[in-house]
């Protein structure tokens, strides 16, 4: 098997994440079946495609890609009946989710993919049911799907390796940035960062200190601006000079003991402390500290006209 | 007293902080003064101004201004005595900023205003051993300070609201962003959600979940190109289709009971849910989901191009 087998793919569930996938894979040069038991959901699903188009066509598709591509198809059984890889898309409820899975699992041919786009769920849960758990992965993407090119691939404990490689070249080969994660935790890798970052912004609503424009417009102009382009490390990499995650470290490691979120901090340990400043000098390796920040600052300077010409400050947050 | 009555500028502390705001106070126009009592700092600072002069030029500076308007003075005292705006960038360590504060109140003008550049620590804590603490500020910026345009600005206890008043008008006449927070807290805003990142970030690696590479880029590739654009409530009520934020909570509401983090979260009342749908729904005024999903999508598209132009993947993310 190999990624080349996936010519038919049906997307199961088409609400933001589900129509985001379609348009994803029609932007790929494929063939989608979609199916949702929503009343009205072809007339959505639809019309999502058609509003998100531009986008997709600005951002590039492939030769033969087009929307009318696209099949719509009450009927489960017959909607992953052909297909070579389906994509569910159920709301993130763990009972919905394993029941789908496993009614979808009778239902597809045997060599099939079945990813789950799960934000948080583990996959060895959702494959529990399933008589062909090993075709069973999970591949989370990022709203909006048909731009944003992350995608976290997790397999469980009765995941075929061969199934999570040929996932990996798949997603791949649709241009994304496929992040294969073999420890499963609830929330993988980035939403358990999201929901860090979201719970400690509901405690400061909760709390009275900043409102959500507030908190927002604190993402926006600071830190947001550097998340484009770096993540967690490397942006504290760069801001502690010529010795980097080193001097960072540091510097800031006595802070993880003061109340700065209302998260505990692992103990800094010489062992965590080795490895996340050899991460950083992994990472970096081949260039000088400088050179990165040049890189970032040319950056900063054109995202911020970036910023400017599509989100201008004035219009959505007065208050900044 | 208004921010035209500043004139003079003094920065203490010349590290990657302080010479981030001398780079910003020259790019508009100022004479400043900089102190800091380290071996060798004005050749360091005038090195670092001179690698950030580029890209301050791009960004645009103000007529007439030059980094040659900038004078080193290793005396404390001489340095603050004429100016009208100190900017103090100390270490971050709450006895080396107490008595640092202490020691530029007793030399500076009485009318000048004393700004801290502290991440975490409270204005209450830091003007309490001065003796005109009135005057005392604090103005929290974010790297590189030349560039990225937030400004915290936080009021202690005994801050004249006058005080918090002119500094608001002078970072914004400086091209910044300032967010007055008016509730005293370690880590003001913005670091609080950066702490909850870095802190969850280094609970997966000290797991061994994933490493500083992948955590990276699974901020770079997903949430990160989104928290360019938007806060995280923005973000959410984009995700949620046409009934925004209300259908977020509705769904992903639960999840906050799972251990997603190691946060943990505020309950969800009824009052926080209003309080989060409210503000989004004001945030978002006269404009349409549909609206400004389409512009998210118009900035997507340009910033991947951004970011291949600039950070293109595969030379420093091996693995994604």
């Amino acid at each position: 098997m190999d990624n080349h087998s996936i010519k038919k793919i049906t997307v199961v569930g088409t609400g933001v994440i589900g129509n985001g996938w379609i348009g994803r894979f029609l932007a790929n040069g494929y063939d989608v079946v979609a199916t949702d038991p929503a009343e009205n959901a072809e007339a959505r699903m639809r019309a999502a495609i058609d509003k998100a188009w531009p986008a997709i066509e600005k951002h590039g598709i492939a030769p033969g890609a087009s929307k009318d591509r696209l099949t719509f198809e009450p009927d489960l059984a017959t909607a992953v009946a052909d297909a070579d890889l389906i994509q569910e898309n159920a709301p993130e409820r763990e009972g919905i989710k394993r029941s789908l899975l496993a009614e979808i699992d009778s239902f597809a041919k045997p060599e099939a993919i079945i990813a789950s786009s799960t934000s948080g769920l583990m996959p060895s849960t959702l494959q529990a049911d399933c008589a062909r758990p090993e075709r069973v992965i999970v591949a989370h993407p990022f709203n909006p799907v048909y731009l944003v090119p992350l995608v976290e691939l997790v397999g469980g404990k009765a995941t075929s390796p061969e199934v999570v490689k040929v996932a990996e070249q798949f997603y791949h080969s649709i241009n994304m940035k496929p992040l294969v994660i073999s420890t499963e935790i609830e929330g993988h890798v980035a939403d358990r960062l999201m929901e860090a970052i979201w719970r400690e912004a509901l405690h400061l609503v909760n709390d009275g200190v900043a409102t959500t424009e507030e908190i927002d417009a604190a993402i926006i102009y600071g830190p947001g601006l550097r998340w484009a382009l770096m993540g967690p490390f490397l942006t504290l990499h760069l801001a502690g000079g010529e010795q980097g995650m080193r001097h960072m470290l540091a510097q800031f490691g006595p802070a993880l003991k003061l109340p700065w979120t209302k998260l505990v901090a692992p103990e800094l340990t010489e062992e965590l402390s080795e490895s996340v400043i050899n991460g950083c000098e992994q990472q970096t390796e081949g260039h000088s500290i400088s050179e990165l920040e040049q890189r970032r600052d040319d950056f900063l300077v054109e995202l911020q006209e970036l910023l400017e010409k599509y989100w201008p400050g004035a219009n959505l947050n007065g208050k900044i």
